[in-house]
């Protein structure tokens, strides 16, 4: 007969709704990883805790020993307070390659590391592959040093960090237990912290194009999140944006690149400008740049004006061997063979741009992955979007189609056109940022 | 993205709490045998099954869906209405050899097939194996063959018989998730729906010796049960039986044969004999022998006493390869080495004899099998227990225990001395059948 720690007595407590304790969480992280644990048992497991839940302590607990599973960073030769951003996405999201590096500028040493999911648009590291020669597969060493030299860095997660959570988050993708708040947070809590980070700033999103549709959700698990940071001793805050529209005027890859250069010179769109200063004023704040928003936001405008946010993109896309003479020539990017435009049938106001319906008809394109194996087109996309409340003529543009193949040019034309609702009044969206919780 | 069917979408649903359609209950079953379900999504969905639960609908499209996984025994050729008991076990539950061989003298046939699961003792098949020569594994020709024949068999799972049912019953066992109402029901009346049944007796246990401890979930448990056999057409009854001393005098394997040859004879403990009688009405009954429980009762009176149910017997297990002179000859069953009396300490009456504790003993002598490798000494347990109820004087002897090894015969001893409590006033347990689920 099975005795304590034995994987089925810890399943079984947890189906009964009791509190694991840190040694059944323990031995369950640590068999997950050696094998002794079954896939079998693992998900009935993760079933089981998705049902009955985790107490905030249960899931501070796991989010350690996951963190423990593999190397941790160590970034103890960094001086400063490292800070990095987590974002759980939306469509058109690119504020991490404007952010980190306007961040940096203001002092605050930037660890950033992505994984590299699936999507219908790329992630941050596919926007930065767009970048010709841009190599995000630094070693742990190289990552540490290049922090050390020039506060930021913008990599792939290593092999090493971290391996619980690449083995639970296949099992979850198959066995229908994503969506639980104790194992999302847990996940993400346990990958942020493996980067070495002393403080870190969430971006949760809600809303049609958001991973947790409903606000009420995304508040639980910003509460759950910044419980954690605090818990593990990591300053934690989340700012709940609404994600109603695509963010900024540009979805895809290569687009969302040249939306940055273009954000970095002073002229990115409100929305996604909005954004990025309210993560960077938590930012600088966590960083000890300053205790003040004011001013911290003040810091943020002058680091963006004076071109020294755009020198640190630069240093970074030449510290990990991208071509930064991208910077100057947008042309040096991928560019699409086709190029067509979406044109408004009626005068009146853009009352919504549905952001799922542009994410299917980005993937459709070829910029996103539906499976792990695909292969993303760094080109196409779309850029020049109308945003919500903008007015319109008939035949005015309301978006520009970026593509290399006709049929999808003309699917993704009419997708687009669809998505895009005219209205004789405007209207007025949720606001942008919604609330924080720290 | 996965589309209707897939098994992540079902698991979702069963984890939302909907009830299953057909078709995605089909569709489960038939990738659990086809392998197109991985065990670990298996395993998931089987959780969200244990918290969720199942209508009755559900449950019996289940049975049916895991019946099919396999061949279903065809018993045309077997005139007359066959019925087969089916009991959840217990301590000394050793009913089946008698009662099979008992109904079928009275004209129904029975068809048994038993399974080969874990526990303290051994089971039907282990039982019937003590018998030297006893053949367990007939093919199914040989089955309805025998049927046909002499009106009874008693064999174990074919391996053709519900793969369904071998598969999930694995997994559930590793993963916490045997208790749970609709996978029993659907586990035990699959199985019992393949052999070709035409109507089902249930013999639902319940206390302290029994898998169900409660007995309101043992109620539950014979109420689903009955349901499903209902749903399928197939009428099914339920007793309601306490568990909570051991089943008549005898725990063991040859052992508790011996007390089945002395009940074939007349000579059966009291409680053994109720048990007995009232399934064997309630069989007599659903074969059409007879409506009047009386009647019924005088019949299977009659067929012990004429020595037409001893007869029977000899005619199983001689035409299922078994020595049939050890009827008459008890000496030729596997006989233990080392022969213990335990004696009472005090005067008194016997006011406790924990069916656990006596359980454990019995399994410490090798009797039964902690895991499905394990063999079983035949010859090893418990003889001449005292019931409850029963007064003693200091020096009695409490029950026999036979051995082969010298140290276990001595924990034994001590296990079983703690087991039986002796007190000054006699006190009167649960009735022995509770009631009855049709």
């Amino acid at each position: 007969m099975p005795g304590p720690g034995y994987p089925q007595l810890i399943i079984a407590r947890k189906r009964d709704g009791h509190a694991l304790t840190p040694d059944e969480i323990a031995s369950f992280v640590q068999g997950v990883v050696s094998g002794e644990w079954a896939d079998y048992q693992t998900t009935a497991l993760l079933m089981a805790i998705f049902l009955r839940g985790m107490t905030s302590a249960e899931t501070s607990c796991l989010t350690e020993c996951m963190m423990r599973s593999g190397v941790v960073a160590d970034l103890a030769g960094v001086p400063g307070i490292k800070v990095d951003k987590h974002s759980s996405g939306g469509v058109g999201d690119k504020v991490s390659l404007i952010l980190a590096p306007l961040v940096a500028a203001c002092g605050v040493p930037v660890p950033m590391m992505s994984g590299r999911g699936l999507g219908h648009t790329g992630g941050t590291l596919d926007k930065l592959e767009a970048i010709p020669g841009f190599r995000v597969g630094l070693s742990l060493r190289e990552y540490a040093e290049q922090l050390r030299r020039i506060g930021v860095a913008m990599i792939g997660q290593t092999a090493e960090l971290v391996p619980a959570d690449r083995k639970l988050y296949a099992l979850r993708d198959v066995t229908a237990t994503v969506e639980s708040i104790p194992l999302i947070c847990a996940s993400i809590m346990s990958k942020k912290l493996a980067e070495g980070i002393d403080a870190l700033v969430l971006d949760v999103t809600f809303g049609r194009g958001a991973f947790m549709k409903d606000k009420a959700r995304a508040r639980e698990l910003a509460a759950a999140l910044v419980a954690i940071g605090r818990g593990v001793g990591k300053p934690t805050r989340a700012v709940l944006t609404s994600m109603d529209q695509p963010l900024g005027r540009a979805v895809g890859n290569a687009v969302e690149v040249v939306e940055c250069l273009e954000a970095l010179q002073g002229r990115g769109p409100a929305d996604l400008m909005e954004v990025t200063y309210v993560l960077g004023v938590h930012m600088l704040q966590l960083g000890r740049i300053t205790a003040d928003p004011a001013e911290a936001r003040r810091q943020l405008e002058s680091a963006l004006a004076s071109g020294a946010a755009l020198a640190k993109f630069r240093e970074l896309v030449t510290a990990q061997g991208g071509d930064a003479a991208v910077i100057d020539d947008h042309a040096r990017l991928p560019q699409a063979g086709l190029i067509r435009e979406v044109r408004a049938p009626i005068a009146g106001y853009v009352v919504d741009v549905d952001p799922m319906a542009v994410a299917q008809a980005a993937l459709l394109l070829g910029a996103g992955r539906a499976h792990a194996a695909a292969t993303i087109d760094p080109a196409v996309g779309f850029s020049n979007f109308v945003k919500v409340g903008e007015a319109v003529c008939a035949g005015d543009r309301l978006c520009t189609v970026h593509a290399n193949d006709e049929t999808k040019a003309r699917t993704a034309v009419e997708q687009v056109q669809r998505a895009i609702a005219i209205g004789p009044a405007p209207v007025s969206g949720p606001p942008l940022i919604d609330e924080v919780v720290a």
